[in-house]
């Protein structure tokens, strides 16, 4: 028997979006503002919905990997944004640790709160940040589904040494948002029963 | 810019497992019992951690796609068992809504409960059945680390149309993850700050 090979890649786009970046990512306000950009650039070009992620190394002000959402493109229910971005991220560092010794302090932003799945991936990814722009209320007040989150889960991030900071852009996150549903947007996680 | 592909592909010896496996999946227990040799194999062939998954069509008693724990080696802290088979099933389906119309209602069956992160991706996948082998106590009882999962996450599943099983080949599958410790197995999900 066999099976196929799954390949998760960030469309071809996304590489002269990151090289045509030009206001750097030295604070956590230019970060958020590359990602919620990045959200808009996967809706604008039809790739996935409405969400981006992207792993950064703050203290440099270095794009580590970036992510978006393509989970209809890619047949993968998995594909979420924070899930490519790290994915592509550990790729590139060549572990699955991100947190590994010798590797910097690296920090995930995402275009909106993670969802649940996305939630439980952020402690076994490494990362030593978690930056959120939209609320995961915002992407519900369009139809999206977040699962069920365990209550209290910024103190248990916090507890596994995972800083987490929200509403980063949250106004500018939520209007990509607004804008895909307003613009007949697929609403594909809807299923409840 | 560029950024890499990522791969998940299951390893070669698991399409020569299935085509081995002799007792068929016609019942609850026997599939169990695949998911469970599955796990073994993989810490046999030493390609993975203690864990394997499966989805499963379990009215014609077939298998869709196969699921091992990938994480140390393919570099990927998403590739837990659950996501593995997912994603599997889903490229084999050709699409990210394993509950489309069309589709018969599929089932995973994991070696060990899914963690938190498995356990938010199993509503976005489309299954409507979920069936545990080992408890997440016994895969913390050789340290490993299950995550924040929410209380009433079997209620949450029922209510979302997923009917859940536990216990399923229970002590056959804690044996695995017991062997696995005893043999030196890494514990790789153990950062804890």
């Amino acid at each position: 028997m066999h099976f196929p090979h799954v390949t998760i890649a960030v469309p071809d786009w996304v590489g002269a979006f990151c090289a045509s970046w030009s206001s750097g990512f030295a604070t956590v306000q230019a970060r958020a503002a590359f990602v919620v950009a990045l959200s808009q650039q996967n809706v604008s070009h039809e790739t996935g919905g409405p969400f981006a992620a992207a792993v950064f190394d703050p203290l440099e002000g270095h794009l580590i990997a970036p992510g978006v959402n393509l989970v209809v493109p890619s047949s993968c229910s998995a594909a979420h944004a924070e899930i490519v971005a790290l994915m592509v991220a550990q790729q590139i560092m060549g572990t699955h640790d991100l947190g590994a010794a010798g590797l910097p302090a690296l920090e995930l932003v995402s275009s909106t709160e993670p969802c649940a799945m996305c939630l439980g991936a952020v402690p076994w990814s490494g990362v030593r940040g978690l930056v959120c722009c939209a609320r995961g209320t915002d992407a519900e007040a369009i139809g999206m589904d977040e699962g069920e989150k365990p209550p209290g889960w910024i103190v248990a991030l916090e507890n596994r040494g995972i800083r987490v900071m929200r509403d980063v852009c949250r106004v500018e996150a939520a209007a990509v948002l607004q804008g895909y549903v307003a613009g007949g947007g697929l609403i594909y996680n809807g299923r409840c029963g």
